[in-house]
């Protein structure tokens, strides 16, 4: 008997990397190759044609497939057609991406969305936990993403770009990404080396300030370090304050943690539970749920490819 | 020829008052009367039934109406049937409102939304501005209230109880109604006369503290006193704050100022722009508008009869 499997291909476009991904309906990823995203963008062709051809490569290799799904870190078009900002991949701003694609690859569907919805729809589909269909998903990584799905669809806003919370105010003159991001975690805890007597015998202290990463912080807390679990206490009560005005607006009660940074859930959920219960009562908190996303580094490929499910 | 009008029930439930009022299709209000909502609370057989005798005697009297719009001021189940929570009116949190009428008037249609949403469907289909079918309104009183209309259609949240944009957090300790709201005004201005020797020759300062109202400040800047601009530019500010992150996680750009203090937006526009300036890049401004609502006092009234159209 010949069983026939259902396969896609799944693309997440990154700052650092491209990454391609062949998924299967179950949400099983067969192979994955990556290419440095600053090589195709300086490629004879640019970007867009050295895209076209790693797939057109791909798809000799599995001509049963015809489905390809993008996901991008920046905003898009609202008919999910063209690339509007890529902060990190600015020469990508403005380009008629799918209208290119499709007309370097006639024969293949095309599908393009913001990275975090791609990686929200991922959860949706293959998540470990029960979800109910609604849910909002915080992506805690160099940036803050934003994503969510409700009554069963993603939600984009108005315009196709909202569900942006890393860039609600904080505060009088900082967004939520100065407090709660990889960049913040480090400065904070640079901040808490320099300034304060009480952290001088941290482990993180014996690091070069210019070197100090998040990792670092991360491997600190294994070893107990005072200084790391007050770094990541600190994040956690910022992502609690962020956490009550985003429920406020979407009126969300399920809430999953992605990112590198959400590895250190444990450490945060204490500051930030304080924070939500101070601020929200119990028509939000009796049905809240707060845990860290299922799906883990290929999150980005495997949520690409279910947007063309 | 005798030409038939089409004509619906809007009622408006407040802390102070309950307004009940006529209105056709074209939104002409034909007829309205209010009643101290703490008089029906207290009347003998409590709120709903004091209430249903006033509709049951209108409704005597326009035998052609069955159908009946409520705006509450406060959250209500993802239905749209009972009451959760009401601060205004505790007595009236938890109520099955729907089920209570429909059992007192079994003949008429009801339907219940918050007064917010109301208020926003109201200008979706009276504005006098050209309104795009996606657009924000935030109602500046008392309290602030937010509703949006998306593609056309009321955006609830996930839960039924969205947009509630003057909860989100301004700062460590604050929500924005604790900057930008009656109280809020009032005590900005209190603040500035006590601690600040500039303001002593504004006429504010001739108001004992305790007597001092929103009106009286809004009166203060017809004689452009310094210390009424100072208190509404204050207040534009943080509106601009708080349209930043209601912007970002719900990608609108078409915003309308409704409630009392919205009079006074043309002393609110210029640092309210200055934030929005600072925090939002062109992808969000190049087509933002941002305006007074057009509907006046009877806006809720109005906004409740369409919950029927």
């Amino acid at each position: 008997m010949y069983l026939h499997v259902e396969r896609y291909i799944g693309v997440d476009i990154g700052g650092t990397n491209t990454k391609f991904g062949i998924v299967t309906r179950e949400g099983e990823l067969l192979y994955k190759i990556k290419y440095p995203t600053a090589e195709l963008v300086a490629s004879e062709d640019g970007y867009i044609t050295a895209f076209s051809k790693v797939l057109k490569q791909i798809l000799l290799e599995y001509p049963d497939i015809h489905k390809v799904g993008i996901g991008i870190p920046g905003l898009i078009s609202n008919d999910r057609r063209s690339l509007l900002r890529l902060a990190n991949i600015p020469s990508l701003s403005g380009a008629s991406l799918l209208d290119e694609l499709e007309a370097l690859l006639p024969s293949v569907q095309f599908s393009l969305e913001n990275d975090a919805n791609a990686a929200c729809l991922g959860e949706f589909y293959f998540s470990e936990h029960n979800l109910p269909d609604t849910f909002l998903m915080v992506t805690l990584g160099t940036g803050i993403g934003g994503a969510a799905i409700i009554h069963g669809k993603l939600f984009n806003g108005g315009h196709g770009n909202g569900v942006e919370v890393g860039h609600m105010l904080a505060d009088k003159n900082s967004v939520y990404e100065d407090y709660i991001s990889k960049k913040a975690l480090v400065q904070y805890a640079l901040d808490k080396l320099q300034n304060s007597e009480k952290y001088q015998d941290s482990i993180l202290a014996q690091i070069p300030a210019d070197e100090l990463t998040t990792k670092d912080i991360e491997s600190a807390l294994k070893e107990k370090d005072k200084l790391a679990k007050k770094v990541f206490a600190h994040f956690g009560k910022w992502l609690g304050k962020n956490l009550v005005s985003s429920i406020r607006v979407l009126d969300i009660h399920t809430i999953l943690l992605g990112g590198g940074v959400s590895k250190a859930f444990k450490y945060m959920e204490e500051p930030m539970m304080n924070e939500i219960k101070t601020y929200l009562d119990d028509y939000y908190t009796n049905d809240l749920v707060i845990q860290k996303a299922s799906l883990k580094n290929e999150a980005g490929i495997i949520g690409a490819a279910t947007l063309n499910f």
